[in-house]
């Protein structure tokens, strides 16, 4: 069986996007990619969710709009930071329906930094009214579509997965923390009209092959920049066969391609998962119209796939798990959103009941919420995953954002999570892999890298009949509710000695002068901009601390060369394709702003680390012709000037670049709107609000 | 109800044998202590156990004896250096009945460090004939009395609380490193004869009071140093009503009373247990002899007893749980080798179940054994923890050794912990307070520290009668058999880039002459002499890269100015009283050693440090005249001749030091035993065997 035989009559229609989106992707203004006739789209779920929350803009693919919110959730690693933001924009309460803020990243407290986080935490939602996630609840994606997702409702979060919730028939984003703290403060969400995609699923799953395979499916097909400027939205009458937490699995990650998000209809599996919960009267039908039409097609054969595997370190590396097969693993562990359901971790407690896993291996167990683990206590997956090796973790995102779990250095580590970007995982020469439970438990199993199919052959091992309870144990008792408005006016605000203020951050001056510090390729992450990991992730909340770690991936001496350059100009970077992908944290982009950094140029950028520079006044700027990107070298020393006659509302996008060493000029343009303008001129949103209410 | 009314009768026994031990503790040879008449003791299970192992030397309190090693146990903290030793020993094989390598400590793997240990740990458990019990199954003490643990034999490990095994009527000593390392070679461990001290337990204990709280009270009537130079052997009626689970309790704590180990008697309780381990062929009766004496007397009337809890930041400050009650709890911990048995997770499952833990309270549940884990999940009790708010952890030590699990600073954190010594628990300014698991569970309830007495009353809760399981969900696939030797003898050892071989100490030349690097006053600890921490921790695998740490608190230049000296003679540190008090870590004999130390001269020496000196061929010296330490001052020349004379079996102990700088000389005297003598001249006790070995 080869899953890619099936694929073929849509392989001419991947490749076309993929080509097209080499040069567009970056820069939604230009229409470009002919077949797709942007703007064709209509009678999509995408379209009636973004009609239905539309306070401004036009609907067209590349201009940008005003989207009303709904939802909000943060967690802890990006939630400090949004909770001083609302303190900064001096909100009494927030405005939205659901607020959350969860605890899920940082809970291996080393020292007293994380535990300080969690009280601080937990004061702000009490003192702005929000819920609040205890420590051990459960990561975010699954534990929000559980207990608050609705059908129609808008969501975003300070996460990059946040799409995850699309699953539901809700229209969720991921974005920087101070657009969460803006949505909070009744504020619109600005983003770029994106394309709307359609994925026609037809078919069902073969034994063995799951969620997860679909989604690295498209991102063999596509890249890690397929989805970028794009809503995908599966349709078809394959869906009928995914339950909505497998949907959950695909939707979380379109975060890695790149997509603005992903939206699935909310149809019975959606109205099944709300009973499950105990919400029935939560459920809302929203279906695509009949005479449905997308701005791009696509087509996968669910019959027609077979396990897939990342290689290390992208999850745009995908290959058939047959084609790796046999190579030894150190490490395999089971969990995260991107493979959050009980029906993932019942998969591979069947798998595993009865068996040891390989002397060599650690086989690590990560329930995502308490409530998962729970159900599969009850059912009995807990003592055969024990029983079987399995080192059961609290419920939290653990060794997915690199919180623990660390494998040695060279050692494959196969995990069910969304990412394998080098070095996540904490461990600096990691050889991390990103594949389906199924996956992960066989390979547990023998010690090498096995395709399930295989192994159940080998084991004559029929494919397990999962019989998963119609009611969750629902229990929200870690859940707690926003205190009544007089009540949360008294709460004081719990600040350890590890929580800093926002930095006040600059105007943006009309000339920019200074040296390049660091010249970068294609494809670096907000991971390489602003680690994760046990070292860095406990000074999230402590920006002059944090900046400290700030790009040393890529050249460990930047925090000290670029902190000399604040106080006398500031300094540049210039990067390729896609700078800032990966993960939500607007601390990359606040970090390198506090060392000094004035403006990046580069090829294209991430959507959300876009977004971010614009909030904290660091100008984002693409080059006219990209080939220019190879005629500067770190060191070299560019100017701007007139930058704020070219920050003005009707200024035309472009700008000249000097390079002072070698004696040249290059053109670039920015894509800020005029509101993201006024926030650049002003150092940045807050100090742009601020002014506002000054002006008030 | 007051604790402390029933034992009155003892109390002028303690305070008057706690008084001489001040005096004592540190030269075991003084018998002193009037009233104990030392060596009257005979008939007692401890003394059968040393005669049944005695190799050399008379069972006179305060002489050495040489004991045959039966079992030894290390974990992964300590144990990459000792598997180094091994190497260093050329042993090709175990000579012990049972060693087992466990990896407990060090599992939270926030970068690629620990997982490397790991895999070098097993590399040398399969090279070595050692079993190897993977990270995940669980705790190093209960798993080992589960798995191993058989009354009448001997075992040693490299933890300090090794000692829990005699719970099972064995003799359990926790050793430096070094010393296992001898013992897995077939040699005899060299100790001290302790004092018998007979504790007599009557009567039962009430509800709501459990075995913590008997050794609780054991250190609120002695302190930390209560139980120094003796074995704690408990008997009497009141040892019917206690489980040999209860025993392990109060026989691991006996290490926070600074005994040599503590014994309990192989009864009915012993039976039972080993036959819920499906060991009950591994049972052995062990009784006291009904003449039997002690060389001191205690009692205890188990029904006198009420909740004690140990205050921040010793566990010898003991107080009832009523006069603190009321203060308010940020953390509660149910767990670690002090808590370890299924009954007390069982007992705050029942306590918890159908309720929630206070909204301000992190609720973590550290479960000793994958096995206990299991039985846990079995009964439901998993199930009821969860619901709660537990946040369940994967079986290891965690957050007892400072692994995570850190509290908020100054917030007060609960914990079944052994010790809390300050920062212990990763942060600086902690307030850890240790209880048992019904006052950490009630505590988790209210949200304040609370009497679980006080807590039934209030709530009408019905003391939980448990239902325990007779026979235990033994799984012993995570605990990996020694290889067959001839398969041992083919492994290669798998040494990541952080574990470096122990280093070569060449002999003591007959001259030393150096510089005085550190000049230091009284009770240096060995943290200060070889720190732990976040910092250094990871780099106890590495001898090299550790060292540069090395008395850097006292002196941050002390590693660059002896690694000076170490190709030119090396250098001398002079100290005050008490030179390395505190932990056993070998680490502090062997990287001042590697960095060019070959003598120190000292007012007096903590003993456990004097003897690693030994060890690793450092002469120790103690002035004649403690005067002479402030004669010299910090970079004088220091000169001592005639050494290899000076260390001859028959010599007598005095030497001269003669001062260069200041043309004095100064009387010193050594206290090495004649088998030490050998090991300083060859440059340690590794080399002494190995020069051994060449003669042979």
């Amino acid at each position: 069986m080869d899953g890619t035989s099936g694929t073929s009559s849509t392989s001419s229609t991947s490749s076309t996007s993929k080509a097209a989106d080499n040069g567009t992707k970056a820069s939604g203004t230009k229409a470009g990619d002919a077949e797709a006739s942007s703007g064709k789209a209509h009678g999509t779920v995408a379209q009636r969710l973004i009609e239905d929350h539309l306070l401004d803009g036009p609907m067209v693919p590349g201009e940008e709009i005003a989207l009303r919110v709904d939802q909000t959730l943060t967690q802890d690693a990006t939630g400090t930071l949004v909770m001083q933001e609302l303190e900064a924009l001096g909100l009494d309460r927030v405005r939205t329906e659901v607020s959350v803020q969860y605890v899920d990243h940082n809970i291996l407290q080393a020292d007293e930094r994380n535990a300080e986080d969690h009280v601080f935490l937990r004061s702000a939602a009490r003192r702005f009214g929000l819920w609040f996630s205890k420590p051990g609840n459960g990561v975010s994606h699954p534990t929000h579509m559980q207990r608050f997702g609705i059908p129609g409702r808008t969501l975003i979060g300070s996460d990059s997965h946040t799409c995850a919730a699309g699953s539901l028939g809700m229209l969720a984003i991921g974005t920087g923390g101070l657009e969460v703290a803006l949505a909070m403060a009744g504020r619109p969400l600005y983003v770029t009209m994106p394309r709307i995609w359609g994925v026609r699923l037809t078919g069902q799953l073969p034994p063995w092959v799951s969620a997860k395979d679909v989604v690295l499916e498209m991102l063999r097909r596509h890249g890690v920049k397929g989805g970028v400027q794009r809503i995908i939205e599966y349709h078809g009458p394959g869906l009928a066969g995914l339950t909505a937490m497998d949907r959950h699995v695909i939707a979380n990650m379109g975060a890695e391609l790149g997509a603005t998000a992903t939206v699935f209809p909310s149809d019975e599996a959606v109205r099944a998962f709300l009973a499950a919960e105990g919400r029935a009267e939560d459920f809302a039908e929203l279906a695509t119209e009949p005479d449905a039409a997308y701005d791009l097609d696509e087509e996968i054969d669910l019959s027609s796939l077979e396990p897939l595997i990342a290689r290390p370190t992208s999850p745009g590396n995908v290959v058939p798990v047959r084609e790796v097969a046999g190579e030894p693993v150190g490490q395999a562990v089971i969990g995260s959103s991107a493979n959050p359901g009980l029906r993932d971790f019942a998969m591979a407690a069947a798998m595993v009941e009865g068996r040891q896993t390989a002397g060599s291996v650690s086989f690590d167990v990560n329930p995502t919420s308490r409530e998962i683990l729970q159900d599969l206590t009850r059912s009995g997956a807990t003592f055969a995953l024990i029983a079987a090796g399995a080192r059961i973790h609290q419920a939290g995102c653990l060794g997915c954002i690199g919180m623990g779990q660390a494998p040695a250095a060279g050692r494959n580590s196969l995990r069910t999570f969304p990412r394998n970007f080098p070095g996540r995982s904490g461990t600096e020469d990691d050889a991390v892999w990103l594949c389906s439970p199924e996956t992960a438990a066989a390979s547990a199993l023998t010690g090498v890298i096995t395709d399930p199919r295989e192994w159940a052959g080998t084991h004559e091992v029929a494919y397990p009949r999962l019989r998963l309870p119609d009611r969750a144990s629902v229990n929200t008792a870690m859940l707690q509710p926003p205190l009544p408005a007089g009540e949360a006016a008294r709460v004081e605000l719990e600040r350890g000695p590890n929580i800093s203020a926002l930095p006040d951050l600059d105007p943006l001056p009309d000339t920019v002068e200074g040296p390049v510090l660091i010249k970068a390729g294609d494809d670096v992450s907000t991971d390489e901009i602003s680690p994760a990991g046990a070292k860095a992730l406990p000074y999230r909340s402590n920006i002059p601390k944090l900046a400290e770690f700030t790009l040393t991936r890529l050249d460990p001496d930047y925090p000290r060369r670029a902190a000399k350059t604040r106080e006398d100009g500031g300094h540049l970077i210039v990067a390729g394709e896609n700078w800032g992908q990966g993960s939500s944290r607007e601390h990359a982009a606040i970090t390198p702003r506090y060392l000094g950094l004035r403006a990046v140029l580069a090829k294209s950028f991430a959507r959300i680390h876009w977004q971010n520079l614009a909030n904290f006044g660091v100008l984002a700027l693409e080059f006219d012709d990209p080939a220019d990107h190879d005629r500067i070298e770190a060191d070299d020393r560019l100017r701007l000037t007139g930058l704020r006659a070219a920050m003005a509302p009707d200024a035309p996008p472009g700008l000249r670049v000097r390079n002072v060493t070698r004696d040249e000029e290059y053109a670039v343009h920015h894509r800020l709107s005029p509101r993201q303008r006024r926030a650049v001129l002003a150092g940045g949103v807050i100090a742009a609000l601020a002014r506002e209410g000054d002006r008030d």
